[in-house]
């Protein structure tokens, strides 16, 4: 008699819970082994990773997979640098775990602080793109949480395969298998299972495209933390120095399209548009970039008509929709109206200016005079990050080691502080 | 023709949405000023108030609401004091929105840090408490969110005259009256409205009974920061001084039965046992505390078998469940599987023991020789609170200001980092 579904989770997640305890309370020296034991496996397994990823690509092959999606499945030399390079560097990390914070005295003699501990068990939903399982399993661990991976099935062998390494990390550092788990069947029901048992699992990341994110957040029983959409502003001030305006502008857009922070709109101040488009439009139209403008701007330059869908819609692709605005409120008014609370920019050399924008611009990060594609945790100092959350509870941005933690209140007296008396 | 309750509540919420806008930027000033104006109008308007409450008082006792119920509905003199006192309290607090932290230079030559912000839109859901109207009012005012509350139907008249004066206090500080609203109909879909429109509402916090509380978690389209069950244990641990053992013990047990951090269980060590438990059994016998114990409790005390059910019981009576552990471990495994993560102490004085227990017990407060009875917003220095959560995301324990608040990233350049490249 096989197993269900079901019960291969269930036993997945009980198993995941008590590993939880044990990672939980690891000291950083023995993560940090686990973490480089895990490099030199995967070091020492090149032939055996690449031969289980030849699997998995001529299955993809032989079943028609897009191009674009094999290319993202490959496990190619570089990349297997790139997994023992990441699995360094999350060690290199300072660990979150066990900080104490505001250890105050209150009046009635006791002290009360902040701990900063594990969430406990992580299940990652992602596509098939083995090297997030390195990642995703390197980040978990360092943050002492026990994981439940769950990738696509179309890398079932190349997981299976980074899996071991992993599992021989763990071995040599003396941590329990179930720390870090990846998912064996390919049954879709797992997905369902795994994020609904609030029981064993504290929080889901579900990392790829907006369909999956939506129908996980959409039947989840436990804490989801995603990005659903990426659609990012620059707003020129009246206050820009064009010159920056255009730079800030051009990479915000050209660096990568195909990143959650690359700029969608871009919006342009009423009093410097004449001064900036025409220049701003060259330079997009030689790179190849569509322009999409509102009326206003469609007097100023060549560009298709804006419908309000543009003004609604991640590209991810060398298309911008430009609009002409009256000044810093309806920036900000677009802005909180339109966009995904990811990350938007002011270009603006007015601190009155940027002061407010930082205020009242509600996404999850807000620039001055930088481009939205910095949005990432290596920039921005994490390290590294699991994901870009746009909520505004738990985590909010990219996260990295903290966003897989919370904290705990520590309450500490010497046995005379009693409540609703004074000291004894 | 009248409006549905489902136009009604999108009304409210598309109101609050605007507002929160503008509370969001409101100064420190602007909010304290709205706060002592409210308690100016709650001093004038106690006339007012005794009127309206009497006719909430009436309704229940001719519905023969219980009298406990109508305990809780009535707003004494006293209450109207101490809901003065609350309001000029919140308005003492330092204001927690804008604040930056950890601004730190990149390689890139970016400047990343954490800017704390409002959540936006807060759904307040209570039982007929007219109180916690202006405690929650307050809390959210302060940390520069718009609220949309619903009190129980009980109190309708009581509310709406609080309302009142609330509203002359936004009014005074010339802010919108939509910052805090009162749902004014008292059909219970309007529950099921607030607790689905994600568009309108970041976060929900259900204040009653856990009836209630699972109702709204189990069906809310919104993040909720909740507590269930408050199961809270001491551990009187072989290096206890017992002397103080028994005075935290007791405190736990009787500071006040219903309150969520009162003791439930109490774990001893087996080696302390014998010292420890008659005399304390004693004392909370004549306190007239009923025990109920494991077999080895009971070969050392006169007590009540204590089966496996009352181990996952939130009694809030005088009942008190004890076991004999084998030593730490058990008593951690113990708190973690039988506890609610609510809040939980060991009396030791070990070093090492305490050590283990804060980072082991997963638990939203963890106590070193202090009794669980202070678990609350005032006595650990948050100035009030707006409940106490046992989840892990977000806000974990006593919830005050801060809970009510999240931080966003905020990324600043001059004009001359870009992705990709070094500064120009």
């Amino acid at each position: 008699m096989t197993e269900s579904v079901l019960d291969y989770m269930t036993r997945l997640g009980r198993a995941a819970r008590e590993a939880s305890r044990v990672i939980g309370r690891a000291s950083t020296a023995q993560k940090n082994r686990a973490l480089a034991a895990t490099a030199a496996a995967l070091d020492a397994s090149r032939a055996e990773l690449t031969a289980a990823n030849e699997q998995d690509l001529a299955a993809g092959r032989a079943n028609g997979l897009e191009p674009s999606l094999l290319e993202r499945l490959s496990l190619t030399p570089a990349r297997i640098d790139s997994m023992i390079a990441g699995l360094r560097q999350v060690a290199s990390l300072p660990d979150p775990i066990g900080t104490l914070r505001d250890m105050n005295f209150q009046p009635s003699g006791i002290q009360v602080g902040k701990m900063r501990v594990p969430l406990g068990v992580v299940g990652i939903i992602y596509e098939s793109r083995p090297n997030v399982t390195i990642d995703a399993a390197s980040l978990c661990l360092k943050s002492g949480n026990a994981t439940i991976l769950r990738g696509g099935s179309e890398a079932i062998h190349s997981n299976r395969a980074i899996a071991a390494c992993i599992q021989r990390g763990l071995d040599e550092a003396g941590l329990p298998a179930a720390v870090v788990q990846v998912v064996e069947t390919t049954d879709r029901a797992a997905v369902g299972a795994l994020i609904t048992m609030p029981e064993y699992v504290d929080v889901i990341v579900p990392r790829g495209g907006k369909g999956l994110i939506e129908r996980v957040s959409r039947d989840a029983k436990v804490p989801v933390i995603k990005h659903l959409d990426g659609i990012c502003h620059v707003y020129v001030s009246a206050h820009a120095d064009l010159n920056a305006a255009q730079r800030i502008s051009f990479n915000a857009k050209t660096y990568r399209y195909g990143i959650c922070g690359a700029m969608e709109t871009l919006l342009v101040d009423q009093a410097v548009a004449v001064d900036f488009l025409p220049s701003m439009a060259a330079q997009f139209r030689d790179k190849g970039v569509e322009l999409r403008g509102c009326e206003r701007t469609r007097e100023l330059i060549d560009a298709l008509p804006a419908t309000e869908e543009d003004w609604h819609t991640e590209y991810l692709a060398p298309i911008l929709s430009i609009r002409i605005v009256t000044g810093l409120d309806q920036a900000i008014e677009h802005i909180n109206h339109y966009g995904s609370h990811h990350s938007d920019a002011i270009i603006s050399d007015s601190q009155a200016q940027t002061r407010r924008f930082m205020a009242e611009v509600d996404s999850s990060s807000v620039m001055v005079n930088a481009p939205t594609s910095f949005a990432d945790g290596f920039e921005y100092g994490l390290g590294a990050e699991i994901g870009i959350s746009t909520d505004k509870i738990h985590a909010r941005g990219p996260v990295g080691l903290e966003g897989l933690t919370c904290e705990k209140y520590i309450v500490v007296g010497d046995g005379t502080q009693l409540r609703g008396q004074g000291p004894v």
